[in-house]
């Protein structure tokens, strides 16, 4: 009885300190900037999100482009699974975003690439670029 | 006892192969990638999101926008409850997004429709467009 | 036993009305238009969410952007929490999005605001400027 939220949860919510712009390609995008890790399920240190319970789950990237071309993608255990692209001209500034929903087991892990050179992620005081998740059902 | 989710729950989320850059206005978007859809509450034959449950629901659309200017808005019954504007320059990408929550009663309809020939809904193999809507409040 | 989301929940959902485009900086940007307030804990007059129930919330934006460049926030207390920038060329119009997960107490105030005079806020009847919030898990 009572809320079934208490005992199963698990949500993050990251971004990018300033000084991480242009985070290099084909690594995991390194958000160190915590706006929520109540359950520590994102791991700060591989930039990753670690599945601990079963379910389904929704992400949502929101990345700010500046100055290059962005290839990003949201990687499940090494498979891109969702990708998004934007090309902007001169000293225009944008989002790239996207949000999906998809079945984890425990043990897959989660996180936010770029490919090649197209890596126009920014970040400043006056903007974030942000990486989130939560499980949405537990199995 | 145990999880309330296991009982009532309804999720989907569904993408754009390729092959189907600039889908006909005025029709369902045809989203026919299928990143989650566990109860099968979205069709992929009429391209609606059939509401099974009465509640409280949530729904986000990224569209990735290239080439031409994009008019899209997210209907329910017929009815276009949220619209997104995106035009662009030359070569841009960038993604018309948008995120709402409605209230659903059972045997509502939802789906994405482009309007008129604004209709710059693209997907490639580096681009992912993507509609999705999950059950938050069952009543 | 039952759905515990019966009764603990806090969800809103708003937009603008046309008539809103440019709304002065420094204030809360009075969304008006509501497309889900059902436990009113968005309060039409302040345009402030009010935290009924502390727990775990997701807060999204998507604003259309046009005509001039955007500097945006979303507000807890009056605390800058998460930016948002965009900058966009002659009539280019598009979206500055965001989405959050925050832990709120009892009490707090959530709200979006624009700074300066970089604010591009827009609207019409072909284009939703959204906020939307909702309570993920209660404590």
């Amino acid at each position: 009885m009572g809320q079934s939220g208490l005992r199963v949860r698990s949500a993050f919510s990251v971004g990018l300190y300033p000084s991480k712009s242009f985070p290099p390609s084909g690594y995991p995008v390194r958000f160190d900037k915590v706006f929520y890790n109540g359950e520590n399920h994102y791991d700060i240190v591989t930039s990753k999100f670690n599945c601990t319970y079963s379910g389904v789950y929704v992400f949502s990237y929101q990345i700010t482009v500046r100055n290059k071309p962005l290839r990003a993608s949201l990687v499940v255990n090494g498979v891109r699974k969702v990708r998004s692209r934007d090309t902007l001209q001169g000293q225009d500034i944008d989002q790239a975003s996207n949000l999906v929903i998809l079945k984890l087991d425990v043990g897959d892990q989660v996180w936010v690439e770029t490919l090649r050179d197209w890596n126009g992620v920014y970040s400043s005081s006056e903007d974030d670029s942000t990486f989130s998740g939560f499980l949405l059902y537990p199995d």
